[in-house]
C-alpha cells in the first residue's frame, strides 16, 4: 500500500492562511492512506472496447490526529495515484475541515499537471479537470470525518436531506458471457435485444430499479435501437436511456434520436463534441445528456452557449466533491438544465458519496448511474447502503455510514498487485482477442 | 416582538422527506424569534433620496430543543417581516441541519409572493427573489447553531477559511450634515470633492479601508466625476469605485466610464437594465458592477449572453444565505465574472455572515461594501468584530462567533416601535424637504 503518514506527518509545513494552530488542532490530518485496489469485472462491452477482468480503484484514509477515519474512493489507475499522493502530502497537517485550504493546496501541488481520464473514453483532461479528479476523495473522506465529529450523516453537511432514499437505474450492457478462458457469469452473454431484455428483468427483480440505461455503441445503431424498442416493450412504464460514447457521427445521431423520439428521456453522448452535440441538439426531440463533452466547470459556458445539451451528468470523482457537484447543480438550476449522475465501476465507499450528495440536491430529478449490480467484491462492511424499489436508503449514520472491511481491503489490494492492471485500457484488453478492433470515435 | 414559539411549536408538522424523527431530535428548532428593529442612520444621500432617521432591520433567533439560539438578520420592513413570519410558521420542528428541506417549505409557505425590495433602489422582485430574501436569514442561523453544536466557526460549515481577514470597502456618501432639525453627526456636510476626500480621510484613519466606494446617483455626473479625481489624487493607490445606483442614461454612462477610464475599479450600475447596461459595457474599459440588474439566480443567464456585468455584488440577504453565495461564487467562476459583495445598512450580526461566507470564496477577491462605520449602535455585544487595516478578522469562535446584547436588542426594538418607520422609503423621506425631488431612474 501508498502509505503516506510517517513520511509527511514529520513536519506538517503550517500556511499563513490556517485559522488555527495545527499544532494543537484534534481534527487536523495525521496520516493519509491510498490504496489501490482491484475487484472483479464482467467482460462488458462499451464503445471503446471491453472491460477487463478486474476494474481498479483507489481507497483513501484521512487519519485525524484524534485518530477519526475518514473514507474516500477514486479511480486506480498508476498516474492518478501520484496525482493523489501528491495531494496527500499538500494537505497533510491541515484541519479536516479546511477543504477550500486543501483545494488551494492540491492546486499548488499539482502544478497544472495534466492527466487523461483512465479509461480511453473521454481521452486527455485539462489541468483543471485533473485537479478536481485529484482533489475530490480528500474532500470526501474529509467529510465523513466531520460527520463523525458530529455525529452526522454527511448528507446534514451538504444543507441536509430533500428525499430519503436516491433512485439509481438499471444499467445494461450487451456483454460477453464471460472473459475468454473463465465460466460464463452470473448473467450471460447479452449481445442481442432479447438477452438485453433478460438481464433487465433479472437487475430490475434483483433491485426493484425504475429506471434503465442501456449502453450503447458496441452494436450498430439499428441493432442498438431495436434493443431499446424491445426494453420499451417490456418495460413500458420504465424510462429509458441509451449511451453510445459518442460512437456515431451527427447524421446517425440525428436519425437514431428522431427514432427513438418519445421512448428515450434522454439520448447520452450520441457523438462526440459540444458543436456536434448541439447539431444534434437542434433536430431530435429529446434532451442530450453528457458525461464526455462537458466533464468540468470550462466546458459549462461553451456547452450553454451553444444548447449542446439538455443534461448534465454530475460526477463527484471528476467534478472536483460533493460540494462542487452541488455548485454544478446551481449551475443547471440557473440555466434550465437537467441534472443526473454518471457512474464508473465502483465500490461501497463511492455509492455512499453519490447517495449522500443526491439526497441534498433537490433538482437531480433522474435516477443515478451505477455498476454497482456488476461486482462481487466491495471493501466496505456488508448492510451498510441497502437498495429497495431500485433506490439507495439515505444513510443517517454518522459521517458516510460506511465501514471499512479491512479483511476485504487487503483481499482486494493484494487482487491489485497480482492482476497486473495498472491503467485500463478496454481497448487494448479488447485487441487481444480482436485486434482489428477499432475504438475511433464515430465509427457508424 | 414577533414571538412565533408557543403558536407552532405544539404540533410540529413531520414532512415525509425528513431523515429523523423530529420528537426525538434534540436539535429541532422549538421556537423562533423575529424582532424588529431600528438603529440611528445619518442623513446619507443617494439616488432615490435620503436615508431617514432611522434604518430598520429583523433579528432573527432560532432556538433548538435543547436550547441552542442561532442568529440571523435580514430586512425590516413590514411586508418582508410578514414573509418571514410565514417562513418561520412552517420550519418550526425542522432539524437545524435540514437547510434544503427549509428551503422548499418556504416556497410552499409563500406560495409564490412577490414582495418588494424595501428601499426603492430596485424596485418589485420576483417571486424566487422574494423567496430567496426570506429564507436567508434562518439559514443563516441554523448554521449558526450547527457551528455551536460542533465548536466551529460557521467558515467551517462552508468549506473552511481561505483566509484569515476579509477585506471591506470605505462606503462613501454625499450627505446632509444632520436630519432636519437635528445637530450635525460627527461626520457633517459632504456635497462636494473636498469634504467627500475628507469623509474617507477619517474613515480609512479610523477603519485603514484599502478600497473606497463611492454612492453616487446624487450630484451632477459632472460633480461626481470630479469628486472621484479627487478621490484618486488623495488615495492614487487605493482601488475606486462609483455607483449611481441607474441614475444614468446609455449615453452618460459611456461618457462618464470612458472619462473614469483607468481610474475606477469598477463602475457599479451606472445604468439600469441588462440591456443598457451592456450598451454600456461595449463602451468602457472598466468592468460594470450590479446590484441592480442581477439580484437573483434568474437573471444571470441574460447577463451573460448579453455581457451586462463583469462583476455581480453579492449578497446573502436577497441571495438566499450563505451557501447559494457559495453557489453564485462558482457561477462567477465558472463564467469569468468577477465578484464582490453589496451592503445595505445593517447590524453586526451580518457583517458576521458576510465574513464567514467572503471567508470561505477563493474568487471573492474585491473588498466588500459595508455600512458599518455609519451606524453607532447595534444588536452585538462590543468586540466580537474587529476592523484591522480594512479588514474583519474571521471569527473562530463557534457558530458566528457574536453574542446578543439583549439589553441593545430591547432598545433597538423599543426603538422600531417609536420611530414609527415600517417601510424604507427614502423618496417619501427626501420629499418632505424637496417636494420637487425626482427619483426616476435615469435623471442624467
Amino acid at each position: 500500500m501508498f502509505d503516506h503518514g510517517p513520511a509527511v506527518t514529520t513536519t506538517p509545513s503550517i500556511l499563513e492562511e490556517i485559522v488555527r494552530p495545527l499544532a494543537v488542532c484534534p481534527t487536523g490530518i495525521d496520516k493519509i492512506t491510498i490504496t489501490p485496489v482491484a475487484f472483479r469485472d464482467p467482460a462488458l462491452l462499451n464503445a471503446v472496447g471491453v472491460h477487463q477482468p478486474f476494474a481498479i480503484r483507489s481507497v483513501i484514509e484521512v487519519v485525524t490526529s484524534d485518530g477519526l477515519t475518514g473514507l474516500g474512493e477514486s479511480y486506480g489507475d498508476l498516474a492518478h495515484l501520484e496525482q493523489l499522493r501528491l495531494v496527500a502530502d499538500a494537505i497533510v497537517g491541515l484541519d479536516v475541515f479546511s477543504n477550500n485550504q486543501m483545494f488551494v493546496r492540491a492546486g499548488a501541488a499539482l502544478r497544472g499537471v495534466v492527466g487523461r481520464d483512465g479509461h480511453g473514453l473521454t481521452g486527455a483532461i485539462s489541468a483543471a479537470g485533473t485537479l478536481l479528479r485529484a482533489y475530490s476523495a480528500f474532500e470526501v473522506a474529509c467529510l465523513d470525518v466531520q460527520g463523525q465529529l458530529l455525529a452526522r450523516p454527511v448528507v446534514d453537511l451538504l444543507g441536509g436531506a430533500v428525499r430519503t432514499a436516491v433512485p439509481f437505474s438499471a444499467y445494461l450492457f450487451y456483454k460477453w458471457a464471460a472473459h475468454p478462458g473463465e465460466k460464463p457469469d452470473a448473467y450471460g452473454a447479452a449481445l442481442d435485444p432479447d438477452s438485453i431484455v433478460e438481464q433487465a428483468r433479472w437487475m430490475v427483480s434483483q433491485y426493484g430499479f425504475t429506471a434503465i440505461k442501456l449502453k450503447g455503441g458496441v452494436l450498430t445503431p439499428r441493432q442498438e435501437v431495436d434493443t431499446i424498442f424491445a426494453l420499451r416493450d417490456a418495460f413500458p412504464a420504465v424510462p429509458l436511456r441509451l449511451d453510445p460514447n459518442a460512437a456515431w457521427t451527427v447524421a446517425t445521431s440525428i436519425k437514431v434520436g428522431q427514432e427513438l423520439a418519445g421512448v428515450l428521456e434522454y439520448l447520452e453522448d450520441p457523438t462526440s463534441g459540444l458543436s456536434a452535440m448541439a447539431d444534434v441538439a437542434r433536430q431530435v426531440a429529446m434532451p442530450l445528456a453528457t458525461n464526455m463533452c462537458v466533464v468540468g466547470f470550462e466546458d459549462v459556458p461553451t456547452a450553454i452557449e451553444q444548447r449542446s445539451v439538455g443534461v448534465i451528468l454530475s460526477d463527484h470523482h471528476y467534478w472536483g466533491g460533493l460540494r462542487r457537484v452541488q455548485e454544478l447543480a446551481a449551475i443547471c438550476d440557473t440555466f434550465d438544465l437537467g441534472l443526473s449522475m454518471h457512474s464508473n465501476s465502483h465500490l461501497g465507499i463511492s455509492l455512499a458519496a453519490m447517495t449522500h450528495v443526491a439526497a441534498a440536491v433537490p433538482n437531480l430529478t433522474y435516477a443515478l448511474d451505477t455498476h454497482w449490480p456488476w461486482k462481487d467484491q466491495d471493501v466496505i462492511a456488508d448492510g451498510s447502503l441497502t437498495f429497495k424499489d431500485g433506490s439507495v436508503t439515505v444513510p443517517t449514520s454518522p459521517g458516510l455510514g460506511v465501514e471499512l472491511d479491512r479483511d476485504a481491503l487487503d483481499e482486494l489490494h493484494r487482487q491489485y498487485l497480482a492482476c497486473g492492471i495498472t491503467t485500463r485500457s478496454d481497448t487494448v484488453y479488447m485487441r487481444q482477442f480482436d485486434p482489428s478492433f477499432d475504438a475511433r470515435p464515430a465509427r457508424w
